[in-house]
């Protein structure tokens, strides 16, 4: 498997976590989001991936995208140890927890929409910071309550083991942690993902352990 | 079941797309999301689903939320017809398309994202329109180009049968038509979301058939 990725990009994050609980090995392929006008947007990576967006896997003759489908297809394929429980009610539960991230966070504050308002908007680095911590703080904030409430948490956001809930949470708290986003508001978060780092896999997978990372 | 919506909000018209595909009787619920301050704010609808934004789905005593994590939930608990292929490999593709919909277009240019451009960096209509165009552009540009030169596209974005991707695809391009965007550039789109169209479930799933829907 070869993967296409930026050190700290968060769905490449999440892709490398997935690849690392299931142990598989891959070539690392870095795509550098700042340097050349951005290596994503160059043909050669758009043959890849016409997107323009990093993480792409390529599994054989399978060229995938999209960090979810990606994950959802590896615990298909590598069913062990699973990312997913297998009750649909659950499933739906750790998926909305995932999507909360990928959906309602994770975009808004992506390299692309930041580069967007500075150009075209011309706001400053401290309105830039404070669209950034806004989104944190109104994606967390609420998922805080849910997590909070929600019986299924325990060591993580479902039961003992990390799922796609914790490997899409644990990208973006090291995104606000980089940013110096304070937690304390939101304490399940916070353990929640202090247990993932605690283990291999993330650990592995985190930006500063890549081989295009940037201090 | 009982479905928390708003005839406009395309992450609702998703999830009415897949009940009306499955057949699945339904209550529509309505929450208004410019009225009372939006309602989906409300302390009493805070209290369904935490998140403060639509859809909900109620069925029984599963409370269910991310319009993405809903369908999958309806494809597993209700699997006839199918809205996800079988493959690992082509499931992904499915959801990669849907993903980018969901992912890469629909969160940027959502209703609480333009209030904050507006209210905190004081962008003009033109500025609001102009970014809002700019991501479909850019989403539409490159799916166009990998729905374009795809094998598994014939009528719909996989085969000849709606899928989660078509889901998520016409209520992009609905919205798209709403703000006087051509679709020149994007003949295959074009073409897919035209047959969803014509289905019954997509024409009744429409925001202007709803019942809380506006001139």
């Amino acid at each position: 498997m070869k993967l296409y990725s930026y050190f700290r990009s968060s769905a490449s994050y999440r892709v490398r976590i997935a690849l690392a609980l299931k142990e598989l090995p891959f070539q690392y392929e870095a795509v550098h989001l700042l340097k050349d006008g951005g290596q994503q947007l160059s043909p050669a990576y758009r043959r890849v991936n016409p997107d323009g967006i990093v993480p792409t896997l390529e599994n054989g003759p399978d060229v995938l995208t999209q960090s979810l489908a990606i994950i959802e297809y590896l615990d298909e394929k590598y069913p062990d140890p699973p990312l997913l429980p297998g009750d649909p009610t659950d499933r739906a539960y750790v998926r909305s927890v995932a999507l909360q991230v990928a959906c309602e966070i994770h975009p808004v504050n992506n390299l692309r929409v930041l580069q967007y308002l500075k150009k075209n908007f011309g706001i400053s680095d401290e309105q830039k910071s404070q669209w950034y911590r806004h989104w944190i703080d109104v994606g967390f904030g609420s998922l805080e309550v849910r997590l909070k409430a929600e019986r299924r948490v325990r060591k993580f956001a479902f039961g003992d083991a990390p799922t796609l809930a914790d490997i899409c949470l644990a990208p973006q708290v090291w995104n606000a942690r980089r940013f110096d986003i304070p937690l304390d508001n939101y304490p399940t978060i916070k353990r929640i993902s202090d247990n993932a780092f605690d283990l291999d896999a993330f650990r592995q997978a985190e930006p500063s352990g890549q081989p295009d990372a940037e201090g």
